[in-house]
């Protein structure tokens, strides 16, 4: 199957989606992104994702290219003609084509905006929750503003392939204090071994996933007690659980921390729990 | 006159000048760049600018799209077909296109090489020269490797932006320790008030710059002392002279760091010098 993608106004075939070369996301990273889990057809926290779109746009001063429910139905129209069951659609929007200059261009140049789906192996996703991943930790080095979902993912980058060099399936970074903030592409979570569900406050150090949000509703209702609080990696190493939440893998059990087995390294009742009950607790729409 | 660009082995009019969406240099900013001045249609320094490119690429692991011969080659002939005197060429190097994932893609996946050139006006930079730029300060919140001349510039971006919505031209970023990296697009430079040219070694917190290191030549050939060390805001505000370089300004006094006068307001003698004499020491070719 061809695959489609929106660019700028048009549903292109997906070989010829292109943006220009002065687009200010190819020579500045000067753009944000979304990436939206897709299940039986339907978008999965659509509303939530466009809302924290909308908060990435403002505190970059980027205009939105169109309103929350006209991406909407673009996000549905692009998901509609990839025939996506199981997956995910991706939304990037930048602050416009313009002649190469750090500062922002005139105010009447357009964003651009790009939207593109692909199907998921849901069997493979599964598969790797059952098993559970290994994660290796590493300073954190990126910018100060990581609460913004920019496209400058540079450090992500080079974490991640760290981490699959090494073993691992990703990587937790590690602030100056020792405390993890976050993996390369998903929040952080560990369970104490008190039994208390543990992750870091949406501070500006943290993406605030909606995954993230949305699972704290699941906690409580599993009678759980949440503790939203900075954790040391030497805590994360003495958990009884550890997992990561993110919109394409909902809930993953961490079986390992630069190699030490967290609990008895196998996925944790507390973390598969959340896994299965994620779902009750999202909107599809 | 239409622009021309070269973008992966072709050269384009410029408004064809495209990239696929799934370049990594747009969805991660996973690329480096160079910028080079022309004069006389000639490059200047552009030996250094490759050979830094090179070390980019190496840190990051990307491929080189072509030997470094072949790439002057397309240097030349973009600003040859942009019929370019005086002004830039500009060169970006990302780790190609691949299904969007973090990691490294295949080792088979091309690098994405794109060239533009254009005319800058002599005029206007020469007055800038003669008049001096104003400058404002601000926390440094850059990654760990800026040192890296890589295209994620957002931060650069909202610096640069914020400078000119308080009528300066350019910032001046600030570690913890209350000393001066370097600007959104420059190093930065002062002359003590007992006369030594000083700049920050070139550690992870700066960017080698080529007019910088070129520069080196220009300051010891006029007799000046140079103490390669880092300085603090406050010492900035009390030098006699500041000054910034970067490939497309090479030596732009600074007449004034937030809102304050340096020296007595005007271009320095030791900055219009080394302007003066900055190609004396520059390679053209």
């Amino acid at each position: 199957m061809s695959r489609i993608a929106y660019v700028n106004g048009r549903y292109l075939s997906f070989r010829d989606a292109k943006v220009h070369v002065e687009d200010r996301g190819y020579q500045f990273g000067d753009g944000v992104y979304e990436v939206c889990e897709v299940r039986g057809g339907r978008l999965i926290n659509a509303r939530r994702h466009l809302a924290r779109l909308d908060r990435s746009l403002g505190e970059l001063r980027i205009r939105a290219p169109m309103s929350t429910k006209a991406l909407g139905v673009v996000l549905r129209e692009v998901v509609a003609r990839n025939r996506i069951g199981y997956g995910v659609v991706y939304l990037q929007v930048t602050r416009g084509v313009a002649r190469r200059d750090h500062a922002f261009p005139a105010p009447e140049v357009k964003p651009s905006l790009v939207v593109t789906a692909r199907a998921l192996n849901r069997a493979r996703n599964e598969a790797l929750a059952a098993n559970g991943i290994a994660v290796i930790s590493m300073p954190d080095n990126r910018w100060g503003r990581v609460d913004i979902k920019t496209i400058g993912l540079l450090p992500n980058v080079l974490a991640r392939q760290a981490a699959i060099e090494q073993g691992a399936r990703d990587a937790w970074f590690v602030d100056r204090d020792g405390a993890v903030t976050e993996g390369a592409s998903a929040n952080a979570w560990i369970v104490t071994p008190a039994g208390k569900v543990v992750t870091r406050p949406a501070d500006r150090a943290i993406l605030r996933g909606i995954t993230r949000t949305v699972l704290f509703e699941a906690v409580k209702a599993q009678g759980l007690a949440i503790e939203e609080r900075a954790f040391t990696l030497e805590e994360a190493y003495g958990a009884r659980e550890a997992f990561v939440t993110a919109a394409t893998q909902i809930v993953l059990p961490v079986v390992r921390i630069d190699g030490r087995l967290i609990g008895n390294g196998k996925p944790g009742p507390v973390a598969t729990a959340l896994r299965r009950a994620f779902h009750d607790f999202a909107e599809a729409g």
